[in-house]
């Protein structure tokens, strides 16, 4: 299909469309004329996806592009695309790192993954993640906030059961590999806004009881 | 003290200091001479606060300047700052709101919210950055992933449960109301993280069991 055709499909701008070519995030077409190009069907797919990542899970330009590249050369059973997935969820690094106080929070963590019976790498950046955000709540005097820990463990096993045996539940590789994609990235929205919401909830409702 | 103290007791170094001076995050301190300033003590706390909500909780200079001064304004009970802190983590606005895929979503959120007990602003942002998530799933045929919403309900409400408690317990008011910001923003962070490890160590167990 030509370039409009692509873009009143997949309502994307075409500026936004050449935009996407010309970063690697799109292939490019097949050349039909001096300034013409043929895209295939799976274009429409693909740029749905593209917006996904950047407009609903909130990546960036660099991050998508890491995305859809170890998307499409994943193979299954594939720890990797996990892997480079949840790379480009996470955020810069915190600048406490080294410090004894980054060390005990980190310590902390591995701690409960390894009291909960949870296999994660020891070089996780996971860890290293969830080390940041306990290392601030202790700078912050925000220890006590701490003591919800052990019901983050428990809720995110519960996600993660959940999330893992849906997308094991489908037939296609290629549908697999999307839905390590759409589930870890898509799935992290929708939890924030969800749990936002039993905050909204929670908080009315405690408000108006005192 | 002066800018050299704040920066090696706070841990940031002196540029970005007067960075955050410039961009109003953090207050003047009062002028001591032509080129000299002194910082009260509440800075140092200020900066690590700055540097939490930045570093781990990923916001932009814009909308920590926002949290702070709700954090600043705010009086209990306040549900107006919950409302700024929650505000501060929304992804910008989905593109496809309006469309039919897209009030479908909100429905089918807005009908879970009820279903599950929760009282929630019917014009919440929260209800159309979750239908943003939910109306992409169904845009790129993962819908099956939706099953899992039950659970991300179920898991949002034993969070927020043990959040919101944690936050009531505190008798200074100046914490509570830091604890709204930190359980947001920080907390929001550090699940993320938690739910990762959680996918980490699920598919290395499926993986190896099959």
């Amino acid at each position: 299909m030509r370039i409009a055709e692509l873009s009143s499909r997949s309502g994307t701008s075409i500026p936004t469309i050449k935009y996407y070519l010309r970063e690697g995030l799109l292939a490019a077409g097949t050349a039909t004329g001096r300034n013409q190009a043929d895209y295939p069907e799976q274009h429409v797919h693909r740029l749905r996806l593209i917006r996904a990542l950047i407009d609903v899970g909130g990546l960036s330009i660099a991050a998508a592009k890491d995305v859809l590249a170890a998307l499409d050369s994943a193979q299954l059973p594939d720890l990797e695309l996990l892997g480079t997935t949840q790379h480009a969820l996470g955020r810069a690094a915190g600048r406490d790192r080294g410090s004894a106080v980054w060390r005990a929070a980190r310590e902390e963590v591995v701690a409960l993954a390894r009291d909960n019976g949870w296999r994660v790498g020891s070089d996780s950046p996971n860890l290293d993640q969830a080390a940041d955000a306990v290392a601030a709540m202790r700078a912050l005097d925000q220890a006590d906030l701490l003591d919800c820990l052990p019901t983050y463990f428990a809720a995110a096993q519960q996600l993660a059961a959940a999330e893992v045996a849906a997308v094991l539940r489908r037939s296609d590789p290629a549908q697999m590999v999307e839905g390590v994609v759409a589930g870890t990235i898509l799935g992290e929205a929708l939890f924030g806004a969800v749990r936002r919401l039993a905050h909204e909830h929670t908080s009315i409702t405690l408000l108006e009881g005192r």
